[in-house]
């Protein structure tokens, strides 16, 4: 099987190692000269942690290939990954090009965390969306919205991904609508000078990320309704959502001195 | 030492066993009749989990007793925790009793997850805002505003908590004013049909719940940033924050129909 990785950012190179440390062959196009380089390294980590999560081998790697143009790349794919930045003049202009290049019977699917598939082309080209989270070769999850989404299913749970299938049509999807309303409330945290990055990311991974990590959200508050569950949960906490409880009924600014005041922030890494 | 566990639901249970489970001695006051079964069944639960998260034994475990009211349960503690519910004019009827009953060195916490510490009495009582996380005796994080958080951050370090200060009174601190955020999207993503409570938890479980137990929100941002970083990260993503990608800017109404969809939706393990 052959998979045609198209932009080899983050995102793409992710969906590159996934593919590759599943058995795949990969073909990457991404203009970039640094491409190689970045996917290299990403594909670096990917064989370092991957093979952590499971106590079976992993199956052979596939070959990596670097193509010099889109048609090159997607020749003889069974699957097509378009991970190119979230501007629809260019998703429009890449998903004419790859329907027009790729083998018709080759899924093409797009990486984009906010585009419904309708929204991703103007000519009718066929497109499906697998909105993976980085890193990629790590997060099993993969929403799917549009049609040929149970073979697609198929296809992704055989590279160990768990595909969640969107029922309807809706910009962001099913995640990234959840953490654009916690992005929002931290960047007015951080705004209002009420926690640092540092602090906020504390009160997430000793907190409440370690339960998400098991169970989700709506899992967590029935079991903290105790023994009288969801409707008491409601019940109890039920009134607090009308009240003052967040910023979230406006959007923040995003200004030079909060991008400043987060980036100074976020240096946590020595590397 | 001992502990003065006032209110003994799914909150004062959890802390009843941390502190018991950590070799305090505990006094449980709440005139619930069924508080006493209900805390051993919590009791119970963290026997089983607490200490497989060290690699060496626990101290040998404190003694538990029910007090038959507010004054004796307090008696030589040297904490206080308060866990009653979350209506200001039981706070206030509590933080009084308290303030006069307790040792004078006794620290008086309230586990409140909405109020600050100015909230809580009417009358001058002493009280901080000690804020855990359910499971209590699980989840290291706990959310200390006030003054004398220092002491009170050594006592819960000394328990295998993880204290943070948050620097300003706000309601709601610092973590649930994020839960309070991805609560409201994803009540709306109910209410609109657009998934399932339980697809709801495997879109957070599946991927970013595994990310946020590792490194909380910036972190993963920054290094979604790819080499350039979290400006990167914000000049990529920050017009989303725009973008009609959440129904934040409403409060849903949590009416009948839409708690019976939530509960029905919500019995998802066989107990």
């Amino acid at each position: 099987m052959k998979a045609a990785i198209v932009g080899g950012g983050v995102i793409g190179g992710g969906w590159a190692a996934r593919f590759l440390l599943n058995g795949w062959d990969v073909a990457v196009f991404d203009p970039d000269p640094e491409a190689e380089r970045k996917i290299h390294h990403v594909l670096d980590n990917a064989r370092a942690s991957l093979p952590k999560l499971y106590d079976r081998p992993l199956p052979p790697p596939g070959t990596l290939g670097f193509a010099p143009d889109l048609a090159t790349a997607v020749r003889d794919a069974d699957w097509v990954q378009e991970s190119v930045p979230e501007r629809l003049d260019l998703k429009h202009r890449v998903h004419a090009a790859l329907t027009a290049a790729a083998p018709a019977e080759a899924i093409i699917a797009s990486s984009t965390s906010g585009f419904p598939p309708s929204a991703l082309t103007d000519a009718g080209a066929r497109v499906l969306v697998a909105h993976p989270f980085n890193p990629v070769y790590l997060l099993p999850l993969v929403e799917l919205v549009g049609t040929g989404v149970d073979t697609a299913a198929k296809i992704l749970t055989g590279i160990g991904m768990y595909p969640l299938t969107v029922r309807r049509e809706i910009d962001a999807h099913i995640a990234d609508r959840l953490l654009e309303a916690v992005w929002r409330e931290a960047l007015w945290l951080v705004r209002d000078g009420v926690a640092t990055t540092a602090e906020i990311d504390d009160a997430i991974r000793m907190g409440f990320g370690l339960r998400w990590a098991q169970m989700g959200l709506f899992e967590t508050y029935r079991i903290a309704g105790g023994e009288a569950g969801m409707r008491h949960f409601l019940a109890q906490f039920g009134p607090a959502l009308s009240w003052p409880w967040s910023r979230l009924t406006d959007v923040p600014e995003l200004d030079a001195a909060l991008v400043e005041r987060i980036a100074a922030q976020s240096v946590f890494c020595k590397d």
